[in-house]
């Protein structure tokens, strides 16, 4: 059992403090503006702070856009050496929603890794819409998160809160795997922009 | 309705021709090997013959590995010009399972249209095991054939083919997007390998 911090108050970062609650022992919950993380937190009995508070968690989940990790590492100089970092992001382009905004043959988290390199980067929560991880359901399916990252230590740490949490989660392998979790992440995106799916569903793991 | 020639009788290529046999008018198999070819063509009421031979579909499927796409297109000059040209494959370094053959920001697609400029190339079945085609259905869900490619004639012809034949078949977009449709497929292929998950499962897309 673990404690959590969860910076940012998005959608995403709602959903995955709401695991953190279930599968873990507290969660803190960091945003830019203080009655948003309030607002998380709060009905999950966590404490809320502001981006560039203490980090209190074991686990840090970054539940940013891409493109504020660069600024929200130059706030937290040396915090997130040691701990299970997670990188839930999808760098799409949103500009176009036809290409990343990372190297076609990294990824997000490989970036991440490479810019804190006393971290355990851990890429997971990036292929499952918010909506599924908070029903732990995509249709008839249950919900399974996939997990990449090379310290088999962390992603065990991040696999447990999860199954505590009450939803499955796979093992998908090197962090070098997070490039074929965000091209999953990306198709299922601009399939539901597109509206061949819903933003409910997606790609679900089926054994 | 369309007449389909496939060129492979592996596992794929079977069960492509199965679903050709069943969502369009005619079937050719075409195989290195003359007896392989006619026990998958046979039993569907279609012509066999080997590689080399004309091709007479409307629909081409190159149900080959990607390491042999350079000998095929060097044996048919010509031949797949005007034609919709189906890419199914998923260009996997089976040497290591940690790598694609192709550059990462391209894909198999891609290397394949700039090969042969006059086809119109179109990705597809790469993303779905062989046995989901068959059954039409991974676990619970129907069996979705994401289709991708910048011809839309072509990309409809196929999608027709495929909902004749009962299953679902998504327009995913531009040829573009076979990157990530490959990265699907290898992703969903490791973990096959590594037991995540059975050759029957995979990923399912759910509305």
């Amino acid at each position: 059992m673990t404690t959590v911090t969860v910076i940012g108050a998005g959608n995403l970062g709602s959903v995955v403090a709401g695991i953190a609650a279930k599968g873990g022992t507290g969660v803190q919950v960091l945003a830019r503006d203080a009655e948003k993380a309030q607002a998380v937190a709060g009905p999950l009995g966590g404490s809320a702070g502001v981006v560039g508070d203490a980090v209190t968690g074991e686990i840090v989940v970054l539940a940013v856009p891409y493109a504020a990790f660069e600024d929200l590492i130059a706030a937290y100089p040396g915090a997130f050496d040691g701990k299970v970092l997670v990188d839930v992001s999808n760098p799409v382009d949103f500009s176009t929603f036809d290409d990343l905004l990372v190297p076609a043959d990294s990824s997000a988290a490989k970036v991440l890794q490479d810019a804190v390199p006393g971290a355990k980067v851990v890429k997971a929560f990036n292929a499952n819409f918010g909506a599924t991880l908070g029903t732990g359901a995509a249709g008839p399916v249950q919900t399974a998160v996939l997990v990449a990252g090379d310290d088999a230590d962390a992603k065990r740490t991040l696999v447990d809160l999860v199954t505590s949490a009450g939803l499955r989660a796979v093992d998908a392998g090197s962090l070098k795997r997070a490039r074929e979790l965000e091209a999953i992440g990306f198709l299922q995106i601009t399939l539901a922009g597109a509206e061949k799916i819903s933003w409910a569903g997606g790609f679900a793991l089926v054994d």
